[in-house]
């Protein structure tokens, strides 16, 4: 068996890879969340999820200043950042070659802090790719609030992306047994929205939450 | 800032940490994917999603032996697996405070592969969990199938848990302020199946897939 050139580019699959930049986008903007990949400091694997959006040619994620991994994240540590949709199960005639439609990307760099010029504007894209609309609907943070956040970019410079969007591949003699094959779509949705415990009354449900449910 | 004792253990949100055995196997039984980080022998960090099961104490994961990641994971490679399900927007009345509700739990330790005597019983534990009901309605694995599969079993001795399920903690000025608070549940379905392009006529959708979208 060859060596890759790279080790962390997919070798499995490759009629899965690619490079597709539009499929990445729509991954990436669709996604809520990702799995950012790290090495602690005692050379031990540490997988850390959060929210994450795309702005333009970066991923951005944001967390506490108190946290280690977000500071160790934001000192440069080598990163992994995984960001996994599942879009279905796909139902061969054999249990082998039943598998699931997903996209996976894994962006691979280091990230940067943004800076405190930009941070304002940086958390409200942040707040609009998760809850379009909110950003109108509420106040402006805080500087304390600002202080108290960190906001991570992951350049989209060195990414890998794989797609199965396709049909159960059965062998012959499956395909003219009697077993059922198809897809079944996974769909994620909102259910309508549930009120604060301590709301006042006569707050009606915003637009942004509205968007969401209706 | 004092050192925390175990590295990998949250340091942050500890109101959120659970040791609640119930919670995570409720997590592990539901989550239909898994992350696990990895370390490359560059020393890079490594993010590899894949399906994952809970199997009594341990946690199942099962791929190709032609997957260099998986042969790294059965021959006891350091391992964290992150399980993370999103269960809804928390909407506070600033952004600051706006976040999500979830599970997330994060295993750590090394696999062990699965031995060829008890691969197809704990094959079929995947099938059945994926798609309950299953197994009857399939082939026997081939010999071949069984050879060509990987099945990575991680114990689930050291984990933590962290569960975010409450609602929005907004300053008092907040709430007495005009913007509505509350959460958004997220909610997983599934669409009605697709038959295969390759289907024979007359083979209805079986009862595992009927059980998923009806």
């Amino acid at each position: 068996m060859s060596t890759p050139r790279d080790p962390r580019r997919p070798t499995r699959l490759p009629e899965y890879a690619s490079r597709d930049r539009a499929v990445l986008d729509g991954l990436l903007d669709t996604a809520l969340v990702g799995h950012f990949g790290l090495v602690a400091e005692d050379g031990t694997p540490v997988v850390i999820p959060t929210a994450v959006i795309r702005d333009g040619d970066r991923v951005l994620a944001h967390g506490s200043t108190g946290s280690r991994w977000m500071r160790m994240l934001a000192a440069g540590a080598p990163t992994a950042l995984a960001v996994t949709a599942y879009d279905g199960l796909i139902v061969a005639r054999s249990a082998f070659e039943s598998s699931i439609r997903y996209r996976s990307a894994v962006v691979f760099g280091r990230c940067a802090a943004v800076g405190d010029d930009d941070k304002e504007r940086v958390l409200d894209l942040v707040t609009e790719r998760l809850l379009p609309g909110r950003v109108a609907e509420v106040r402006r943070p805080s500087k304390a609030e600002l202080a108290a956040t960190l906001v991570l970019a992951l350049p989209l410079d060195d990414w890998s992306l794989k797609v199965s969007d396709g049909w159960p591949e059965d062998e012959q003699a499956d395909i003219d047994g009697p077993a059922w094959a198809g897809v079944v779509p996974l769909v994620l949705s909102h259910a309508p929205a549930l009120p604060a415990p301590d709301l006042a009354d006569g707050i009606a449900v915003p637009p942004s939450v509205r968007a969401l449910t209706d």
